[in-house]
């Protein structure tokens, strides 16, 4: 007799059973709402807050007029992609029995400043951005190759960076 | 004789023109290159390090199956928004003798949980961000409104989600 064991990689997956299936039976349980409130702090850097939780900080480097205190937000776009990678991961593998031992993501990207600073129009993002995921694990070369495809192809973050995102943005004069 | 002042929202002109002045000389000074390197810390907690910084910790809430330490990776995409239209904004402010009393821009989006989950085919991402920017400056409306779409049509994150992205990702096995 074999048993199910309660969590895989720390992650409960009685919650995560519990949330596949109410949102497999009501489709509306899965919309979820996000929002964040930044505020300038003087300079380049700023506070943004979300929920209850610290605020995360960001600045400029120094070459760029900034004080350097904190990420930039272009390090942010990076940042959440590779956690949201890592909670993929962690994820899909607990759902699958796969232990990690350690994970690891690399995300890497190229920005050219010229669309920012006025001097040429165009894309002022990150046109393409590289991910290396380093995976300890016992789990076969195969299995975590499919682990990866999974992941890639189902992540927030990663499917909000690869399609195209309408932005609407209204300004309040105080 | 009017004298130009030296610093505008707290933002040193003389470090922006310096930047604008190399980058127009010299178009490879505008590429930069950003990295994070995300560490998984347990369950859906990671540390994401860029250059020297303090980490970039977050986290999932409690009814995704998370600790709730931290923001989630979606949210740090709408903080990073957030932080880079007020770049935007104090810096074009700046460069325009315009001085901000206060900025504060709201982020908003919805996501649909079910592709993530694995219970649907299709965008597991958000497919609209609302912006709304609150800014207090003894500008005219027009000025502000001027102000507002330029920052909005040349910002590196905006751009990043408003574009498709080539997302790379490849598996090192340890």
């Amino acid at each position: 007799m074999s048993t199910q064991p309660a969590t895989v990689n720390e992650i409960d997956l009685a919650v995560i059973g519990r949330l596949v299936e109410r949102c497999g039976n009501d489709p509306e349980a899965a919309q979820t709402s996000w929002t964040a409130r930044t505020r300038w702090t003087g300079g380049f850097r700023s506070a943004s807050y979300v929920r209850e939780h610290a605020p995360i900080v960001t600045d400029e480097p120094k070459g760029l007029a900034g004080s350097d205190t904190a990420p930039n937000p272009v390090e942010y776009v990076l940042a959440a992609l590779g956690s949201c990678l890592t909670v993929g991961y962690t994820a899909a593998a607990a759902t699958q029995g796969i232990e990690l031992r350690s994970l690891e993501i690399e995300v890497n990207g190229n920005l050219d400043l010229r669309v920012f600073l006025g001097l040429d129009q165009g894309h002022a993002g990150y046109s393409r951005i590289e991910v290396t995921a380093h995976v300890d694990s016992d789990a076969d070369e195969d299995q975590l190759q499919r682990l990866h495809e999974s992941v890639v192809a189902t992540s927030p973050v990663g499917h909000t960076l690869e399609n195209p995102i309408a932005l609407q943005a209204r300004l309040v004069k105080a």
